[in-house]
């Protein structure tokens, strides 16, 4: 790998590399993968995660493992196809856009009955393919709809990991190394964005990485910043946006938005416009997934951070109010309110 | 000890004994202190901290080591007290209430020179229980104002740590554990106060000591939990409040401050009067330090939990605006807005 890719083949095409996300900070590891066990492990324990990051490396998975029992009679190919996406799939049950992305390559091998297995195993690395270059261009829009928001210099505020890692260019980060390429200075504040520090392990890598200036604060720093006048804007990714603009990101996302309203700071929301739900009228239709409570009390630590048996509270998401946000950047250009009806022009 | 206790004298009242609470939450331990390096240590490892309780501890440190030495002749006894005192004071050298009980008990040497080092030393034992005493005074004062606030089943929300390991009864949970004792029941989420934890580690153990229930959140949870409704009253405590009502706080408070306003929730901060400071005019006075980026990125964490050399901003404290603020408590009752004026008469 030349630059910073989350997913990429091998140059012979029979190996998947991933950067093992686990051992970041403290490793920059990859993983070079062919086996469908690995696969699905790499999947389940986080080695890769963020969404799209996590449909992209489905593909090239089926792809690589598909080359290895491509001599079997179609029928028996299309049933260890079937066999071994399913178990990928169940890595992660909720993870979107990993089932979307493992029925787009069974397509192929569905619809390609005739062309024969070889023909099928080529396909299926086009897809594959198709599937990554088609989140680069996504992630380039958004990154080109943000960049416009910002200014040589800018202070900029952002919650957890957001960027290459997750994505193929990043969404709420995007803009940030997009500008730095094209030689803008910004100077960003990550939140550590616990108990998970994905703002702390991932997006100053990220940032460093892509030479952007950071500094990490914890996330109860954010009101000083922002009160020292250090933050023109926050950008924030999102999981899901409801039709009148509440929208589910990670927890702390809503505290950063009232902070920077109270302060007089806009705060933007990037991310693709699949996440836009219209059939999901507000915020409280947004059901918030809850998690163990040993990521607060216990890891990541040398011992116990809390007493034995302290209840623990660990929601992985919080709404943000409509009305704290300035404007939702997608793939097809920045929404500003009101966010029902132009949402529904953006899709007319 | 029978009940949680911070600081005591020994049955014999030869040592002084204090729970470590660098141990904390993992393990109970007492610490029975005789010698001036392990006293100075005490206070330089924060093995005790919070200062009221670094005031009282330091008392009956010097107590228990000028026995050992009553034997000299006034002069040299009188030196080696001096000495002592210095050495301790040097342990933390911003603590106020360090220097003032120090002073304090070397007021009771000095004054006595024609008593006797016998006599001397009885009086130091009792001057070290006095400062305690008052201590506990103070806070019972603190608790009972704070108090006429809550309603039997109220949600409560806290930051840091301002319980009885820093104060002989705590001032900002204090009232929630006198409330406890008194059969009413809370509902107290501690927010786990990062970098250094101190809610986590130290505000849910006292909490959980004393029957009440308590659940630990990381600090970016705050807006969830007030959002759902769990919380009518914020409680923090003070570092030092300026004239105009500006209170500068462990960091993060002024977040939860301007949580609480927007979610409609009111914020008390509750400390001694002794804490408002009519010379400093506002806010902006009040000078915040800062501390080693090692507490964000590295301490407590089996391994670094952002890249080597990324930079980190890592202010101890930050300043709430007197807008955001219901009232003080004080041991001297509760003062509401504006708070000028009303500082002024509770000193007057």
């Amino acid at each position: 790998m030349t630059q910073l890719e989350n997913v990429c083949l091998s140059q012979d095409r029979k190996q998947v590399i991933i950067i093992d996300q686990t051992q970041l900070p403290n490793r920059l590891e990859y993983l070079y993968l062919d086996k469908l066990e690995d696969c699905y492990q790499a999947i389940k324990k986080l080695q890769i995660r963020g969404a799209p990051a996590i449909g992209i490396f489905a593909g090239y998975s089926m792809y690589v493992l598909a080359q290895q029992y491509v001599g079997l009679p179609y029928e028996q190919f299309r049933a260890e196809f079937i066999r071994q996406k399913e178990y990928l799939n169940s890595s992660r049950p909720t993870a979107v856009n990993l089932n979307w992305a493992l029925e787009r390559v069974l397509k192929v091998v569905e619809d390609n009955r005739e062309a024969g297995n070889e023909k099928i195993v080529e396909l299926l690395g086009r897809e594959a393919e198709k599937i990554h270059e088609e989140d680069k261009e996504m992630c380039l829009k958004i990154c080109e709809y943000g960049l416009t928001l910002l200014h040589d210099g800018d202070g900029v505020l952002t919650h957890c990991n957001t960027g290459p890692l997750a994505t193929s260019r990043g969404t709420a980060i995007g803009p940030l190394l997009l500008g730095a390429q094209r030689g803008m200075n910004f100077h960003v504040f990550a939140d550590e964005t616990r108990p998970l520090l994905q703002g702390a392990r991932l997006t100053t890598f990220e940032l460093m990485n892509g030479g952007v200036d950071v500094t990490l604060i914890c996330d109860n720093m954010a009101s000083l910043v922002m009160k020292n006048g250090w933050v023109d804007i926050c950008l924030v990714g999102c999981d899901r946006i409801a039709a009148n603009g509440d929208f589910a990101n990670k927890i702390g996302t809503s505290g950063v938005a009232i902070l920077a309203k109270h302060y007089g700071i806009p705060v933007y929301s990037l991310g693709p416009s699949s996440t836009i739900d219209l059939n999901c009228p507000d915020g409280d239709h947004i059901k918030i997934e809850m998690r163990e409570p040993s990521e607060v009390a216990e890891m990541w630590y040398k011992e116990r951070m809390a007493p034995e048996g302290c209840k623990c509270y660990n929601p992985s998401f919080d709404v943000t109010d409509h009305s704290l946000v300035s404007g939702f950047v997608t793939e097809k250009g920045i929404v500003y309110p009101p966010f029902e009806e132009n949402f529904r022009k953006l899709f007319g």
